[in-house]
């Protein structure tokens, strides 16, 4: 297969927490390519750079970076894909610099009213669920939601195998009649959608114990959603951590913790390797700004797998139907 | 003082952890009566019970069960506050019922478009927080959020003695452009507002860490955000006592879990006793559905504390300037 191209420049910890995963990629046997300032090439070794002379920050605003910076290792990386060098790209940078410049450069799909963010949740023992759009689009309208509820869908059946996901739309109550406009309107589509599995209205309790597959809200409010979620894990996390290596603890702070680290490994945001972007005519997967090597190495792992699955040919006739 | 009435009908342990709850209110000295169906008068004891003789089911439609159910409890004991008999309502019923009945029998504050309900966010070792609105209006204009962020403050004033609380408005984003249309524009209003101390956009990870008072939300968003936080500390939890409880654990798994016990007991709800319903002419207390006896007591107090300190008073000069 073609190569999948890295951001060398994109997250808190570039270039090198980059090039570190992107090896581990390659000794995986995934083709894997980067692009970046030149200036890294030594620190890059054999791996293949694209040359980039700019980059976009992390909170620099994402349309304005793209138009403003077209030798951006962002920008580049989407244009490598569009031109049919590359299969997929992945870059841990500005999330919104990402969605612009894939939706910029390889275009929308066929059908697709706007691109969603399609996060997994990394929950213990239970099935990935996805959770979209998780901050692309702040503000959307019923038939985008609706089609946000296809991809997902579809997303969900090609990377998790799932035969007929259970599509939930975020609200606050589980009757029709709950929510605001938005989600009242998308909820008469889904009800009426016959190719995928809508199982009504979800809440917030819903979203690691629930049982669902996909979680559906405008990007304001998945993006809200993730940033609570991992909020709390962090901060309960901080807490159980203090209260056990304190001194009261200590005969058995030690061995206890490591009876929780499994539990804080699989909730690890590295361990799914970054968010998909729905809807654009290409693979581009967003990784979390801190991600480790481990999750560039896995976003590559995704990426080559959603290329020789056709992710992007399950989502045009998802959206087609 | 004139009594708090308190809804024995409320919540789903109703009425006999109701009836605990309100026993321990008054042997703390607060003055409370019960409003509810004449059939338990037996198990009410000698706390004057007025009578009620209609429920408001959990998962009915607030407005309608409201204007149906004119001898309800929740209606009963709104307009008990409305006459002048009582000082305060508490219930741990129907959410919206107990909004629409205080709404239409206790009537705004002059000037209030809507009211917000005002919970607060049980942080261990930190000063607590409010988020409003949690819940009451799903659809919002920026205008009432503002409105939502002068009443938070006044409420943070009186009800924590907070000086100057520091306003966030919920985004994605800290930058003043990041965020849906709403709060764009509700951004503007607040940042011109001289009567509140507004520091801007905040996220759904500072929900419980962040350096703020006063987290600002349209309905939909506020309750999204506490069901997740809610069920992602009940999930992680479940985990942990799994994890600690295990064979595996055995010989560390009780003495850590009760160096844990703190951290669960500051995040438990029944500590803080309920939400404030906000912009209504009255002091009315929305507890939790599955409020314990201490979460009822709590409620009380935190009625009569808000009745002697004036908070409707204060509320109407918060949004009259």
């Amino acid at each position: 297969m073609k190569p999948v191209v890295v951001d060398a420049m994109g997250g808190d910890n570039a270039p090198s927490i980059v090039i570190e995963g992107v090896r581990e990629a390659i000794d995986a046997g995934i083709p894997v390519e980067l692009v970046g300032d030149p200036q890294i090439a030594d620190d890059c070794g054999d791996i293949v750079l694209h040359a980039a002379s700019e980059v976009i920050g992390m909170a620099e605003e994402p349309g304005r970076a793209v138009r403003n910076k077209k030798d951006s290792s962002i920008v580049r990386a989407a244009e490598l894909v569009r031109d049919g060098h590359a299969s997929a790209m992945v870059s841990a940078g500005n999330t919104g610099a990402v969605a612009a410049a894939a939706l910029l450069r390889m275009k929308r799909i066929k059908g697709v009213s706007r691109p969603a963010i399609a996060t997994t949740l990394p929950v213990p023992d239970r099935p990935p669920k996805i959770l979209l759009d998780s901050g692309a689009m702040a503000d959307c309208q019923p038939d985008w939601l609706q089609q946000f509820a296809r991809m997902g869908s579809a997303f969900s059946q090609v990377r998790y195998e799932l035969q007929t996901p259970r599509v939930g739309l975020v609200s606050i109550g589980e009757e029709p009649e709950k929510g605001n406009q938005l989600v009242k309107d998308t909820h008469r589509l889904l009800a009426e959608d016959k190719t995928i599995n809508f199982i009504g209205n979800v809440e917030g309790r819903d979203v690691l114990s629930g049982d669902v597959d996909v979680l559906v809200a405008d990007g304001f409010t998945g993006n809200v959603i993730l940033k609570t979620l991992e909020g709390t894990v962090q901060f309960l996390v901080g807490e159980i951590i203090a209260a056990l290596t304190s001194e009261a603890a200590a005969s058995v702070g030690a061995e206890a913790l490591g009876h929780l680290a499994p539990i804080a490994a699989e909730l690890n945001p590295d361990a799914v390797g970054g968010a998909m972007l729905l809807g654009v005519n290409g693979v581009a997967i967003i990784s979390h700004g801190s991600a480790g090597p481990t999750a560039i190495l896995n976003a590559c792992r995704v990426a080559k797998d959603m290329v020789e699955r056709e992710l992007v040919a399950e989502l045009t006739s998802a959206v087609a139907d």
